[in-house]
């Protein structure tokens, strides 16, 4: 039986959620404490996470409230190291496949968002980098051929391979579709319809599709509060661009 | 009982040591075959790693010359993917604990290796960027940090969290002592010296000189190789620049 877990996370973060969606999928027992990023609790770094960011978990200890977490519990962080730890506490759930080689093939999944998709999607959305959208698409199509002709990354389950990309995907739709970002006014928008409409993109958009409606998703993700997050984060540095130009 | 293992390795490179020294701490019965990088075989990135790189595995499938793998082997790259791997296929050995925690706690070790002392060993080494000396140090220090007080990573067993560190420090090592990197004639072997002597790193060296001590890394590492290899890479880089300056 796995001890108690507490999970610091913030809605606005892709790599927090990413543990949230192992932990549902598991059907885990846990507590979620939201950090403010922006005016982070002065107890967590030294408590919790010495790089003062999120996810972080604490495992087991003396029951607590997650404002006061306790010496005794372990304090973990990475959020690649969490769903590792997740699929760890739950051996029988499907977060990670028996069978070596597919245990093999999701963690190359996982390196491919790291390596691949990730880079392209914070140049495109982030900083708004000349031939980002070209870019993007690359990085998605790059991760579309990964995938089997059918279910998830590795097969029928959704594993921790799907609970790292699933953030990413969702907050990259939310900057497509609202044209919130760093590119050119429209860029997003015209990435967002290819990716709705191009048959090349049909796999992807089965792939996408399912995961958002899973109950795991539906229940870790806050669309609105992310599109007035990144509606302050944007506008702001649009009007400000505007000015200086 | 897994089934046979090719692995697709070259003496100068840390990731496919990676794996050399996780098949050797199972006790795993394994064929190494040599890809010269310089001149790589023409069957290599079709029929073994897309990616044109080394480590890659051949599992399973008919019995093949390494020259000749079969369509029917399944290939794996990257070399965290098969360190992991190994330790899935011998869940016995001692390569990672059965206690999530610790597991955690490897996979934690292995992050800050990527995250924090390889960045910094290619700054000063690679690329002899200012101020590479002190980021090493601090970069052996991060790392040194997260090590118990006695034996390695995450206890008295070595783990793939020392498999995937070793490499990196027995490489670093060669170009510190043998002055041998992009760094400014003799900034190698002060930190060498640094690293042999100063009080601050006594953890550290005992942690490494066990490391090195194992016949895992005897049976692996061919220093004599590297030192030429090393000597052909940047003596010839100091040849040129002393030319233009
Ligand atoms: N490598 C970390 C990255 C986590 C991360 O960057 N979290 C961000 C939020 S998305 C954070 O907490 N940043 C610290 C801050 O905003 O002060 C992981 O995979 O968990
Ligand atoms: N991320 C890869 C990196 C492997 C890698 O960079 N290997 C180098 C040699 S150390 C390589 O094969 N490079 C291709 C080349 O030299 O053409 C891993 O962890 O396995």
């Amino acid at each position: 039986m796995p001890e108690t877990i507490t999970l610091y996370t913030a809605k606005v973060c892709p790599y927090a959620h990413r543990v949230e969606l192992a932990l549902e999928e598991a059907g885990a027992p846990y507590k979620a404490y939201q950090i403010d990023l922006q005016n982070k609790p002065e107890w967590y770094a030294p408590k919790v996470n010495p790089a003062s960011k999120v996810p972080a978990v604490a495992y087991g200890g003396p029951a607590t409230l997650p404002e006061s977490p306790s010496p005794e519990s372990t304090k973990i962080a990475e959020s690649l190291v969490l769903l590792e730890f997740v699929a760890d506490l739950y051996p029988n759930s499907p977060l990670l496949p028996k069978d070596p080689v597919l245990r093999a093939k999701a963690r190359f999944f996982i390196d491919a968002v790291g390596t691949k998709l990730n880079p392209k999607y914070f140049a495109f959305v982030h900083r708004g980098d000349a031939g980002g959208a070209e870019g993007l698409l690359q990085g998605i199509d790059d991760i579309q051929k990964l995938l089997p002709d059918e279910g998830y990354a590795v097969g029928k389950d959704y594993t921790i391979a799907d609970a790292a990309v699933t953030p990413f995907l969702a907050r990259m739709e939310i900057s497509l579709k609202y044209d919130l970002g760093s590119f050119d006014v429209g860029e997003g928008v015209k990435v967002y319809e290819t990716l709705q409409t191009d048959p090349k993109f049909a796999r992807f958009r089965k792939y996408f599709n399912d995961s958002k409606a899973r109950p795991s998703f539906q229940k870790t993700f806050d669309e609105s509060y992310l599109v007035e997050s990144y509606k302050k984060r944007y506008e702001a540095a649009r009007a400000q661009k505007k000015k200086t130009d």
